[in-house]
């Protein structure tokens, strides 16, 4: 029902990977437990976690893969139309370890990258130790659909440090797929040919960093994505003082002056940052294990208002309680007018470390 | 996605249980691996599971429910075409926790009863405990597909101790569902009124004794089933010495005498047992854990053809290596003129307790 398949890459079958604003089957979740990740046991993210899944399932169905331990919990807090499946996991980020969709527009067949996954830089600088529950998700998602997939044996990637047109450009940062935690058997050149080869792509837009060294290193996902073909938004600030100008200011010089693989200047969109830094607030409790990061009282949170997931008709859109939180949507409905956009309130999420893109994966159609 | 039904029955809402020998969409099994079930660490029991599986998929797809530990194991060992998915358990007979599927003839719609399971006895008789994670398998099995449920929560069966017509009619056994670890707080009147609820019934023929009393408590799948409505095969002997002589007299000639809801006099075919009996062999090893039934060294096993599996198409026949495999698949074969019938070597199932039909369960189309 699902086979791996051996001796071909995607491009050499004809199947690219889809932009996010193309149709989708449905959105894939996995749901968070881990405590010392999640504060307090994880409950406040699992409440959020349920807020994210129910603004989608308003746009198109939600599968979310709990854990055998907390199955019958998860089934009893999420809605009846969510889908609710057993997935071992080690933590709940669907977007990284989560299988890449891919479409055979010929045929109409979907197919999945399986690739290598090592959180996040595995022995070298990985977020925590073991992975191997988290590598085995993107196949078992896949058997549940009955889709076939390629094995990437040979090479690391995550779901959030690449983002695509659809029509073979992608984006993505130097710090995260140059970092020695992924592919150091792999020069520049090598890491473009597997990219080129498995979503089957003519030209990589390489922005030098991401806005988080230390957790994804640098997942392109909290800078920078596709709107539609030929237009990309970009995180923004014009004050001096934000702790991300810097980033923001690089990212958007190196898209202002980038052509895609269809040879356009790319028309790139303004997404203010959060007005104030989200922090590890005081009175947390996170379990301290060793080989996971720790996260002390005052830490920098990565929030960015980007790490928003495009679904069927919709724009779901990380708030903070921040000043900045209305201006975001008004910012991103400018950017999508055809989409409803839709804020949730996802501050417990980024204190684990990420938010709405980082947490779900789209499921072509 | 997947909703409990709650407040009506299944017959108030006009779905009712097809016979076996109606179109499935699906089997569903579960991959065996407790070393105090199975011997040898279970490795013996899977390549017999795969077996079972490879001669299934031959007519109709298959889905494997593993657990986490078992997952890669299992899904490298099974063919492709045959779809594994994660499911957490406390061992492999599908039949009992897992899902009764009904259908409504007018709309087409497929739904499920979620029976409560207790491991055929629960705490006055079961075989193991826990069972909690068995009793979550038919919610999680009906999830995956998106087919909601009807929680019977006060009711505890399992799909091995009934086989029904499609008709109106249900056979049992008074030694499994009388049974003082099944539903004390109801007497035969209420467990009938239950299955006539649930499964849409009218006529329940009830057969006194089981053949196996220390395991499953006598569950009819070991001893008689429809052929087709109006006709049943029933375990035989005409030797007086055979071990389950008796059995097969006692529940032939209740059979015999029996009318379904129809009001049609059965026809009754003769299904001949193994001549020997098949016995837990020397220099097997198998875990002892208090709490489970011990399987010692000559320890006879419910070896019986009837245990068969009718899939689309096909049947799907025990076979132990006796003198009679080859007579059970004749009267098999006569039974079902118009199907292809497969024998398997089970005997490393039926060492564990059980057989083809005990580790399959069928997902009406």
């Amino acid at each position: 029902m699902a086979k791996r398949i051996i001796g071909t890459t995607p491009k050499q079958d004809g199947f690219r990977m889809p932009g996010e604003y193309e149709p989708h089957k449905q959105i894939w979740m996995l749901w968070p437990e881990r405590p010392d990740v999640w504060r307090d046991g994880g409950k406040p993210a699992q409440k959020a976690f349920v807020e994210v899944a129910k603004a989608i399932s308003e746009f198109e169905p939600v599968t979310m893969c709990v854990s055998a331990n907390q199955y019958a919990h998860a089934r009893n807090v999420l809605p009846p139309e969510i889908r609710v499946v057993e997935m071992s996991n080690n933590d709940a980020w669907m977007r990284d370890p989560g299988p890449t969709f891919i479409k055979n527009d010929k045929t109409g067949e979907v197919r999945a990258v399986d690739w290598k996954f090592n959180a996040w830089g595995g022995l070298f600088d990985g977020a925590y130790f073991p992975w191997d529950k988290d590598d085995q998700i993107a196949q078992k998602v896949c058997e549940i659909e009955g889709i076939d997939t390629y094995r990437a044996e040979d090479f690391v990637l995550e779901g959030g440090s690449i983002h695509v047109d659809g029509e073979g450009t992608l984006i993505t940062t130097e710090m995260c797929l140059l970092s020695p935690g992924r592919n150091p058997h792999l020069d520049k050149e090598g890491i473009e040919q597997h990219l080129k080869d498995y979503l089957n792509l003519e030209k990589i837009i390489w922005i030098k960093d991401g806005i988080d060294p230390d957790e994804t290193t640098g997942h392109v996902d909290d800078v920078a994505c596709f709107v539609r073909p030929g237009e990309v938004a970009c995180i923004w600030t014009d004050n001096p003082d934000n702790y991300f100008y810097q980033y923001c200011q690089d990212a958007y010089k190196t898209l202002s002056e980038a052509t895609d693989a269809k040879g356009r200047k790319l028309k790139v969109h303004k997404l203010d940052m959060p007005k104030e830094c989200v922090r590890i607030g005081k009175g947390f409790t996170i379990d301290y294990i060793e080989g996971s990061i720790p996260r002390p009282e005052g830490d920098i949170c990565i929030a960015s208002y980007l790490n928003f997931l495009i679904v069927n008709g919709g724009v779901i859109v990380p708030q903070y309680g921040d000043v900045n939180d209305a201006l975001a949507l008004k910012q991103v409905q400018e950017m999508f007018p055809e989409r409803k956009v839709v804020g949730v309130d996802t501050r417990e999420v980024v204190y684990g470390g990420g938010n709405i893109h980082c947490i779900t994966q789209q499921q072509v159609k």
